[in-house]
């Protein structure tokens, strides 16, 4: 079938004649209903007039930027890349993805797994709900999707293979480029302009050349290395999550890219977090759950990611007996290092683009008295700086939060 | 037409149909020649019967590796890759590449100018012939082939494209992994073993895991940097050569890497060349020359890749008017110091892998007299040595050349 946006109405037809969708409602009568983020996307829950428990959800992109509308043209094939990344992250460890029961890379359109019994986890930080597993889960899905798509596991051909499935998700990637690493540091239209404009503190941010350089080699960075897939865009928003469970949704940024840009999008939200608990709720307890969770999300990882690698004897990067046992735990302690200095480096572009750039952040730009905002905002921008200029010289997840209690 | 494996008479009718090749040799009768490398490919050289000055070279790739035979598969489609950048870097600057007649991926075939008056510059640096223009035309050809299809020029999305059109070259970039980073510095059938067996400086190589370490670091970088389009084999075999003019050739390992592989490459040659006159000539003139050559191509190169850079005011890394003037200039001065040190890392991997990997130079496997063939092998290793050891400090061309020096 030739691409066409579905409604409430076309969807139904659409999907009544999928086989994957009658295994799943039987004969049930079908209803749809408008839900969802709303900003890029159409996303449908679909769902059985007989039995409401039974629900799907389905999600078309079309081939523009929906909250903006069809002025801003935006390739619709980024649902290809996210239909790409879902398959890939589930055949890696499907515990964290939501279950696909349908995609179309023709339509832009797939169908998974309803998750009722789950909140994006930025409402749940903000309401300081504390996931006691969400560090475990966590870590072991960044540990996981960036260990078993890189060069430390894939041989040299699977490695281009999986590059190839993905190097088309080109415009996304530029959105990144543009809107992380570039506009959000300068005067530029897509700002915030509201709160730009005659505030001293945003004056100073384009005005920080030192920043700037160090944020252009982390740009640089993005563009050229070619590390692992990525989701691309792994902040609270793009995480499902309840007391027991946790899902990675919305991967649409996905691309071989830095190792560190996934964990450094996932450690800005929670300081992020913590800087809002830190001038609106003053919750000592939350904020301290929030540091633990930064160290032993950062800590898990590491180790989760070693042990993936101790059970992989060749691959593209090694040849089996090339290197002695005790260089080759040297040689991967200096790796793991180096992929926690470049996420806290990438974590502090992400935070500091989200004071003035065209995405805020609930935690920041939604704090309503004006005073509150901009002690937030001076807070985001102080530890966001220290983690671009400081990055390279990190040597442990101490010093992180050393970082990020010094600035609040 | 699908693909089959011309020869000496079924390539003159198949030219004979091409309308390139008709405007090129009028009405005259063509003979085929078979030349060339014998490596990999069936070169021809194609004449007119009446005028002999008239003349082009024919390649074509074969499903395998020919100096091996039919049991070494190696895909034809590398030909695919040679055609595509080819024509690139004829498109950036014409002056370095031969004139390209007639292409055919289908065919894997390539007919292009006949080079009457040069010859491998690889045998002209034996024979002591100074190349007076050398330095300045290398110094271009890599400035710009490196420059213009770097992020540092092309748009975000043009660079993706451009990755695109190269990925699917995994196969030699394979090859160049395990051969150049891997198996030269180990135990490996492929290795030249009559030479490695009871050899203590092949064993201490191999036990060298300081360095072996250090390799393995550029080896990942090889891998996963994209920086620009490379030649991805430019030693002296790979250009063609006289007083006046340089052509590069066979760009079949051409992909998107680090700015340094090719430099390094380059870099490596003409070192092992000045090994080659230490050892064999003791020719102090042409040494001197040598290292002046090697100064030049590497300020050159520096030189021309920043002036290309000032004439480009937005890429896919800059956003006009992101930094101020003086910023911009010291990250330029940061970057190409970087490419510089790169560089010396990669020179030093493929000198080490001459002395005992598959592949050798006849400047140093080339000496027939055994002692002196190890001292030209002990000094190549203690120039690679140092170049991966230190090529991260590495400040000057200056420093550079003391390395070469003090090993001699």
């Amino acid at each position: 079938m030739n691409y066409k946006k579905l409604d409430k109405i076309s969807i139904i037809e659409y999907l009544s004649n999928i086989k994957e969708i009658i295994d799943y409602f039987g004969s049930d009568d079908l209803v749809a209903q408008e839900i969802g983020d709303g900003n890029l996307n159409y996303v449908y829950k679909i769902s059985s007039v007989q039995n409401q428990e039974k629900s799907l959800i389905a999600k078309q992109a079309v081939p523009y930027l929906r909250c903006v509308g069809e002025e801003f043209a935006l390739g619709r094939q980024r649902m290809t890349y996210e239909i790409r990344a879902l398959q890939k992250f589930y055949s890696i460890y499907p515990n964290f993805i939501p279950n696909i029961y349908y995609v179309s890379e023709e339509m832009s359109l797939v169908v998974m797994e309803y998750l009722s019994n789950h909140i994006i986890m930025r409402k749940g930080l903000i309401n300081m709900v504390k996931y006691k597993n969400f560090s475990d889960h966590i870590s072991t899905y960044m540990a996981a999707t960036l260990f078993y798509t890189s060069s430390l596991y894939l041989g040299s051909i699977q490695k281009r293979e999986l590059i190839d499935r993905f190097n088309g998700n080109a415009e996304l990637c530029k959105l990144t480029e543009d809107l992380v690493f570039s506009f959000a540091f300068m005067e530029h239209e897509t700002n915030d302009n509201k709160n730009v404009k005659n505030n001293p503190q945003a004056k100073k941010l384009f005005g920080d050349m030192e920043f700037k350089e160090r944020a252009l080699e982390l740009k640089y960075k993005f563009m050229t290395q070619s590390d692992a897939l990525l989701h691309g865009d792994l902040h609270t928003g793009s995480i499902m999550i309840n007391e027991s469970q946790t899902y990675v949704i919305d991967p649409e940024f996905a691309f071989v890219g830095p190792f560190g840009f996934d964990i450094g999008a996932l450690l800005a939200n929670l300081v992020n977090n913590y800087i809002h608990h830190t001038v609106v709720t003053k919750d000592e307890d939350y904020k301290a759950w929030l540091l633990l969770t930064i160290k032993e999300v950062l800590e898990k990882f590491s180790e989760k990611f070693l042990n993936f690698w101790s059970e992989c004897k060749k691959s593209a990067l090694l040849v089996e007996g090339y290197l002695d046992e005790i260089t080759l735990n040297s040689y991967k302690k200096r790796f793991i290092k180096n992929i926690l200095k470049e996420s806290v480096g990438f974590a502090g572009c992400k935070m500091a683009r989200r004071v003035y750039g065209v995405a805020g952040v609930e935690e920041i730009r939604g704090i309503e008295e004006r005073a509150l905002r901009a002690e937030a905002e001076k807070t985001a921008l102080k530890i966001a700086r220290e983690f671009v200029m400081e990055h390279d010289k990190i040597d442990s997840v101490d010093e992180i939060l050393e970082i990020i209690k010094n600035a609040g």
